[in-house]
């Protein structure tokens, strides 16, 4: 699921966002749907607390993340004790792992890649619970029939990636409370929580008290544009776990800059509000211009959609300069589905007129 | 040997550079001696490079850090497929530690406690060999001994950390010999060797070809005064072993923020030279000042000094606004040993004046 290190036997990318990899092909930009990020670019407040932070980045960074923390914990309106901060949630995906070392664990497919990625790495087994096109990739009750008292661990993204598919919070409840009886600790992937519209209500934050095997898992990267800076965190009620997982790894993991930058970030409300309508506005039209090239799009929530094509589409695209994510290395996907982002106005135009030249 | 996060219960962080934690008790900033880092602050041009990086740092950073690991190849005169880059060296630390998943390894004590943190995080067995006062601290031929063919994994820190202590090429040419007679993989810590006097003839990289399981692991953090920005590397021949190590982990640990201050560092070679011809002249002078006070101080050659005293120093220092770094936690030292970094002529001062009014 990651990738070879840069060696000249190097397997290609499968992860979305390798605008470095075109850059050096091309020698120029590409216009990127592969990553799901804000299209906005990176806040000025948050370009300025960098700026600022590098002044003193002689420093180790805070390894507990304390004044990052308590803003944090203002904005999710949790303790600060409730909140572990990482080198982005994939770091936190990999610490819960090693700290907890499951012998078996449950994910969807399809799903984000890293859940596999860390489990597999500590020699976990991984059982796949195959979300069908037939029920439109949705969760259903039958994944609480397969959480079992041998199901040490559990992982779902809400909405999902590559799907965009949120479950209903009712759903989701019931699922925290069967890996409570069955002993497994549920890792709940909000990281695009933030573009539903109705995130607030479907988010389990708040049942976090009442489930201490939850932890819900947020990031920095996609709503605030900072996948470059690295910064995501953990929510849970659970603070032995948080310690494990604080424990499991170096204490060093978030930089000053990202700790400077989070903090900026959490100021940006109008950026962010600016944002989600942006999404919002853009999503549906997007994906009734898909519909017009003929193509089966998913009804995604997320700032992202799925989409079905038989023709190959990367390599066509990237010629004209367009990035977009092949699912084909998703289990459960074939490689006739594609993820894109939703950007711009401007840049949806652009993807649907290069999609029309390819397809046409 | 790591943090408990930010709860109310929290350890006390175990770890120098705790500028935070002195920062949130008293309001002011401290005079570090506790982290060993450049005293000359962050280089200009790195600090250029970063605030240009956030520009663009809306962008996932490159998984591979493709043309970081091209320079940092070209600057240590070794092939770009050698080197795999880090969230840090600590980063490099547990990503080695979990990607061979040793069962038994061995280490010195005292050292820096990462590797045993690493190692204990993955359920490893760790034998330690205990370096001796009476020896001076000094690694010995009674260490090949303690290399056997039931031991997977070996870490060296060279110069050693806490005591500035390095060993003779020609012993560590020998005990990478015996680990791979033995099966076992050598991870030898040269994140402080840029500070010895002969650097360059000490380094085991020309001797990478050679061993295939020898890992070398530098650093950014020190020489560049980029502690807080998170950048460290492994230098290696054995591909195989890097490409595990990328895969062990999440692809996205080196942010685009780290990835661009490296390039930026790289051109440093004036500042360099300045910080290494400061640390040249200022460590004697500071080694004869704590002796003139009565410590017994070891004859340590890189950046920092590690020294016996038995008045208590922490809090009357602390007080003082002066950080210093306990030793009472590594294995192998009582409370009565302290390291300090050394740093500016004017800085060193203070810290000698201060320590004057608690020893006198």
């Amino acid at each position: 699921m990651n990738q070879n290190h840069n060696s000249a036997t190097a397997a290609p990318l499968v992860h979305g966002g390798d605008w470095a990899g075109y850059a050096e092909e091309y020698g120029s930009q590409p216009l990127d749907f592969s990553a799901n990020v804000s299209p906005l670019g990176v806040p000025d407040g948050i370009k300025q607390a960098i700026a600022a932070a590098a002044e003193t980045a002689d420093r180790y960074p805070d390894p507990l993340c304390r004044a990052l923390c308590r803003e944090i914990a203002a904005h999710e309106q949790v303790l600060p004790s409730n909140v572990l901060c990482g080198n982005g949630a994939a770091d936190l995906i990999f610490r819960a792992v090693w700290a907890k070392k499951p012998k078996n664990a449950l994910i969807t497919a399809p799903t984000f890649a890293e859940y596999e990625a860390a489990l597999v790495s500590c020699g976990c087994q991984v059982e796949y619970h195959i979300l069908t096109e037939e029920k439109g990739f949705c969760l259903d009750e039958t994944f609480l029939k397969a959480i079992t008292p041998n199901v040490d661990m559990v992982f779902l993204c809400e909405p999902n990636n590559p799907t965009g598919i949120a479950s209903p919070r009712e759903l989701l409840l019931r699922i925290a409370q069967k890996c409570a009886d069955c002993g497994a600790l549920l890792m709940l992937d909000e990281c695009f929580g933030d573009f539903l519209e109705n995130g607030a209500e479907h988010t389990l934050k708040n049942a976090m008290e009442q489930f201490p095997n939850l932890v819900i898992l947020k990031a920095f990267t996609k709503l605030y544009a900072m996948a470059g800076v690295r910064l995501g965190y953990a929510l849970s009620s659970n603070q032995a776990l948080l310690d494990e997982m604080q424990q499991t790894g170096q204490p060093w993991a978030v930089s000053s800059l990202a700790q400077a930058a989070g903090m900026a970030a959490l100021q940006e409300t109008a950026y962010v509000k600016k944002v989600r309508q942006m999404i919002s506005q853009e999503r549906p039209w997007l994906k009734q211009q898909l519909e017009q090239l003929g193509l089966k799009v998913l009804p995604g929530q997320a700032n992202y959609l799925l989409f079905y094509c038989t023709t190959p589409l990367i390599q066509p695209l990237r010629q004209k300069g367009v990035l977009l994510r092949s699912c084909s290395n998703y289990h459960g996907l074939s490689e006739h589905w594609y993820r894109t982002a939703v950007r711009t106005h401007e840049e949806n135009v652009r993807l649907i007129q290069a999609l029309n030249e390819v397809i046409g």
